[in-house]
């Protein structure tokens, strides 16, 4: 019998990243100063990301390497495995192969350090001293303290409040490594006082939280700021899975894939995996390439393709992507990291283009694949990831009908262990699926600036 | 530059069990019926454990055949790697090389599955359709509902009402993995209800529990009990970590370790690493096997070697252990799972005999090595593992101090992820050292059957 894991030995790790931009079929639009409606430039990037990084963000250049120092911190946790599912496959008597890439094993549990390590290792190269970012549930704030801790460098987070209280498992893990934790709103900015004064009550926002963050970055010149999505860089230091996960397919004796599935918050996971195999598709390969989202938040199934702030303040660029619009607030539901209102540019290029078959799914059955993935695999999704494995299991089901042995791959971005307790809400039956009116989406799409509409 | 994790193909996985039965110094003294003083028989223990695990309890063969079965599931999450912990050497500054066997990777984030999945297959072997058992804050109901899950047989947990009450994930763990669990004492058993008579409000006890998940495979044909830990089938099962790391040592290129380290509960981790490596010792290979333990529950180093009970209330036959008597109830620490009053009977002979080298520590130095490891290694170890850091910590310092490059491994027996909390009490400062007063082990000690005493 073949193997359930498919290891790659630390040397056959890829020593460089690939970057999609050199392959697009047309070009990205560049993002614009919303001041001035013109593109912006590295000096305006340069007050809070160092030049190395700004560079990788418009590059050209298809292959970029991975610094030897660099290549020696992802050995911490690299070359994640990839696994095939055979007990999900036989529970789904389906005749496909079903791989996952499996990028829970870092650290932080995530695929998150991936792109943390890179941004701590140029912004040390730059010399550095702190670097500011915002979190939500908390599983950026804690890949960013795993990295900084690493490098020596200190690291400032501003946490949505609500989280801060009611889940503070993330938040400890974050001081474990260093990290300086504070709940947002805070007295520690002018952004945040003034909400504060506002309502000192307020449970906090995303928003928010990087309107802190980027005031902290802004105001000091050794302190710069880190997002953990949407931007280009970020989507090019995580195509190490996708590499990884060629290498792996070749070894395990598939041609190519005939299915790949990332969940999509602000991109990035999804990008990781698919963006190598992308050139293939365009080459020709049958590769159906698949981003799954939530329902409650439809931001590439049901949102316009359209400039738009990153920020729900209005304080970054504009960038062109599938927007809910900036000020779009989606329902809690428990994939706190698929709750963006945007999406990646390059994501929302590819699925303009028709390269990328976007798909959304209710939390219930979202919910329903992760358990029988718990069951039959046993490792616990987030549930995030649970998105992903849906799909996977369509597709699968999809193939079982029609009697068709293909290869399925997806992105298994992080584990579930801080996320237990929305298993035990959907196991009781109290999950609720979420309903989104149009009306919802209309209503933030009237705040979204008219460029090009 | 080596490889810092040393990985087995699932090919080059032991097929066998090592039985150290067959290479004891002397042998081990029989569990006797406390009725009668008198040997137990294997009908005395088919009432709750399957005929296969009898054997295996009394076996004096050395190698014992995994099952083709088993080896497919233990494929789910094994061979477990070995890492080698270059980033803590280089903190530590020390010559030696430390290596840990990561066992943080199965499904429940531990060693107990080694087991688990092997004592859910003999029963569904025999026929046995429920399992019963007892969990104290979870890690053992995790992996026993994980094992039950993958085998198609029914769960049923009793868990300790304090930890069901106050640390629910493992408890969503147990029901995401069809597990069924009770807070004990319970109503469903004569001795629960018994105690809660008695007082309704009791936080319940490790050795109430044992009582009522004993007495329910007791009434019952086709329901067996489990344990997960201490017997020596047990530590059969666990000696699949120590026969892999042998084998990843000699990849790495090691002629034998140095020192080897486990941390000491019921003695089922520490003796998975280590027996493997004992006949080498007793053929005159000079290697230096420590167990680690709480100076809270001091088992190995203050309590004397005597026949006692191996639960609380006294309903299992007699065994040949350190004890601290069974009526011992250790003061609250954080490594819940060190809080045993006993120790392998297999665990206890071999410091009895001079081969093992116990050593207990406090709670503050034991977190201290715990938040250096996961600052330099990344991952958060649990805090019984965290028991094992320490002793590599002091044994890596001493090679440092007297300049030898030795080669120490030990045993990372688990994840810390839902033990976050005790990180940040440790951390604020407020984690207090509990001392253990003599008087406290003579009392119990009181109650502790006179046998060859």
């Amino acid at each position: 019998m073949e193997e359930n894991k498919i290891l790659l030995s630390e040397k056959e790790m890829p020593d460089k990243w690939y970057n999609i931009q050199a392959d697009l079929p047309v070009p990205l639009k560049p993002a614009l100063n919303p001041a001035t409606g013109k593109p912006i430039g590295p000096e305006d990037l340069s007050v809070i990301f160092p030049m190395e990084l700004i560079k990788q963000e418009v590059s050209l250049e298809r292959w970029i390497e991975i610094p030897d120092e660099l290549m020696d911190v992802y050995k911490v946790w690299r070359p994640a495995p990839l696994r095939r599912a055979r007990r999900l496959e036989k529970a789904l008597g389906t005749p496909a192969r079903i791989y996952y890439k499996d990028e829970s094993v870092s650290p932080a549990g995530s695929h998150k350090p991936n792109t943390a390590v890179a941004q701590v290792y140029y912004n040390k190269k730059a010399g550095i001293k702190k670097i500011s970012t915002e979190t939500g549930a908390g599983q950026w704030g804690s890949a960013l303290s795993f990295a900084c801790n690493l490098f020596g460098i200190e690291c400032e987070v501003y946490m949505v409040r609500v989280s801060y209280d009611q889940k503070p498992y993330r938040k400890f893990l974050m001081h474990l490594w260093n990290g300086k934790v504070y709940p947002s709103p805070s007295d520690r900015t002018e952004s945040g006082r003034a909400i504060l004064k506002e309502d000192p009550n307020t449970p906090g926002s995303l928003g928010i939280a990087i309107s802190e963050a980027v005031e902290v970055a802004a105001k000091s010149k050794d302190t710069n700021y880190a997002l953990g999505s949407v931007l280009n860089h970020v989507l090019l230091h995580q195509s190490i899975i996708g590499l990884e996960a060629k290498a792996q397919l070749k070894k395990a004796g598939e041609k190519h894939p005939d299915v790949i599935i990332g969940c999509c918050g602000g991109g990035s996971n999804f990008a990781g995996l698919s963006f190598p195999f992308v050139k293939d598709k365009l080459d020709g390969k049958p590769i159906k390439i698949i981003g799954t989202e939530p329902s409650a938040c439809p931001t590439l199934t049901r949102a316009p393709y359209r400039y738009d702030f990153g920020d729900t303040a209005g304080m970054t660029p504009l960038i062109m992507m599938h927007t809910l619009g900036h000020k779009f607030v989606p329902p809690g539901i428990h994939a706190g990291g698929l709750r963006y209102h945007g999406m990646a540019p390059l994501v929302s290029l590819l699925v303009n283009q028709g390269l990328v078959e976007p798909r959304a799914y209710r939390q219930n059955s979202v919910f329903e694949a992760a358990v029988l993935f718990a069951r039959t695999e046993g490792t616990v999704p987030a549930p995030e990831t649970a998105h992903a494995i849906r799909a996977a299991v369509d597709e699968a089901l999809r193939c079982k009908a029609e009697n068709r042995e293909e290869c399925i791959i997806f992105n298994f971005s992080g584990h579930g262990h801080f996320d237990l307790a929305a298993y035990d809400v959907y196991l009781s039956g109290k999950l609720k699926d979420l309903e989104l009116p149009q009306s919802a989406i209309d209503k933030a799409l009237k705040d979204v600036p008219c460029i090009e509409c």
